[in-house]
């Protein structure tokens, strides 16, 4: 049999890269040959659990081929995959997102929950399965949750997520607000990295109504380190838009210890981003106040925004 | 909070049913309120097991309506659901068929496993809340496994049906073989029904490349009785095509005793018919030895087929 490479999505951020290698473990531990592979290398953040906790970063993959099988976590839709999966046999998917642009010939794994982290999944599995989680997976599965969840005070954060965190600081011996600290910063270091690499850092794309929507979120102790650079990175997200076919562009800064985020804004559609939020656009950027989860509080007003407009 | 209504596919089947009440009683045992309903009359079948075990069939739904919530119990394709389902929220699936045609605007539970029958996977779940089965739920779970994997013998079965399938009929108290051809033989009373009835009573429809497939299911002890009404079923279903739209329609007359099937065939695409199972058509109609299972012997070969056309 061959071995089912285990994939997040491009543009990886934390919970993808670890839910590759706990989920690969995972399926390790119960008879099936599996790898963790990355669509891309390990942000800062992430770089910092791997090393803490001693690993090291997977394979990057650039394509996916005939006869692959794969598992993908973190992610369904085709646009956010590993390019070629349609010639790959998708075996199982773990994620915690909407579902769109997913369709399989065959019957296969699909766990999804609405939850605030992959990885809290990839726990209640390990529990069914009866599989003990090591030492070292549960540092990176609790890294995980801390990044997805802000420290447990974003709102996509809900009691599985609180209880998976507490149960993997317990195996790991780890203080959860020290750590957790250490780890969000290190995911904050702004100033070592180019404008291009702000916008890719963690950026997603997605079809809303008519229109292709890139978000791409960047988190920050100190929103002015954003705004700084906001004339480059606005000219940056129109040469992009214009050269990738995105319609619209929309980068959150999030201040993760004051938990609000504001966003540059440029494409069509500007009047849609204010629709969804309620909020005026001021030279291209808008404040949004108590908003730090794409997935939550930014991807639904806006689908719903410009499905209507 | 509304009730939470729980609906299988449409042309119900003995798992649809059975899985809208199995999840409706979950639910209501895990502090949600729901309701089973159905997209039409139980066939006979299911009729036997609701009596048997002392249920009454779930009320009839035509469309769902603005600000309902659903939970989609063994389905998730768009045309086999109820009408109107984009109005509705979509708060949770639990099925074992390949996934085409579904998409949400947010995350929800999503759980598919590749097994023989929704309720094995209704079984886990309450294995893993920790709620007990009441005995006659369990008989009614336990008539799903057996018509969905032909008494363990289709394909599609799996070590996970056979081990539900014990476990409920010690909590039901039945015994396995005798009830289980009892319920089968249930299903194949075809004297009394009329050729619309055997068109319908189990068919679904597939988009595959880029014609629409509609794939109709008997059970039989004996194939003459379909055989002698053949010239008007094949009619019938050449009438059906014009006015549904269906470019190619397959009959399947599956014999439950000897586990093969015949199909009569009507429509465009013969020549991917005879591609996909490797067997001539002969007067509109084709042998299919060893085939029982729909989802896993016919769907995937003939989607192969129809794409490569």
């Amino acid at each position: 049999m061959s071995t089912i490479l285990v994939s997040g999505h491009q543009n990886p951020d934390t919970d993808s890269i670890i839910s590759a290698i706990s989920y690969a473990n995972l399926l390790n531990s119960t008879g099936k040959e599996a790898k963790p592979v990355a669509l891309g290398q390990p942000n800062e953040e992430t770089a910092f659990a791997l090393g803490y906790f001693g690993f090291e970063a997977p394979e990057v993959i650039r394509e996916a081929r005939e006869g692959d099988l794969l598992a993908l976590v973190d992610h369904n839709e085709a646009q956010q995959s590993v390019p070629g999966r349609e010639k790959a046999t998708i075996i199982s998917v773990i994620d915690h997102h909407r579902i769109a642009n997913f369709e399989t010939a065959e019957p296969l794994l699909y766990r999804a929950e609405p939850v605030g982290c992959s990885n809290t999944i990839i726990y209640k599995l390990y529990r069914e399965a009866g599989v003990d989680i090591p030492k070292n997976i549960a540092g990176l599965m609790l890294s995980a949750i801390i990044s997805d969840t802000l420290l447990l005070k974003s709102p996509t954060c809900t009691p599985e997520d609180e209880k998976a965190l507490k149960v993997l600081a317990d195996i790991a011996g780890v203080d959860v607000q020290t750590y957790g600290l250490d780890l969000l910063k290190a995911g904050t270091n702004l100033a070592a990295k180019s404008n291009e690499d702000l916008l890719n850092m963690d950026a997603k794309s997605f079809p809303m109504g008519d229109k292709t929507v890139r978000i791409g979120q960047v988190n920050t102790v100190d929103t002015n380190e954003i705004l700084a650079r906001k004339d480059d990175l606005l000219r940056l997200m129109a040469e992009t838009n214009g050269r990738e076919g995105y319609d619209l562009f929309l980068l959150l800064a999030t201040d993760i210890l004051e938990n609000d985020s504001l966003a540059l804004v440029v494409g069509d559609g500007p009047e849609a981003v204010e629709a969804a939020f309620g909020e005026k656009i001021a030279d291209q950027m808008v404040q949004l106040p108590g908003v730090v989860s794409r997935k939550k509080q930014v991807v639904p007003p806006l689908t719903k925004a410009l499905e209507e407009v």
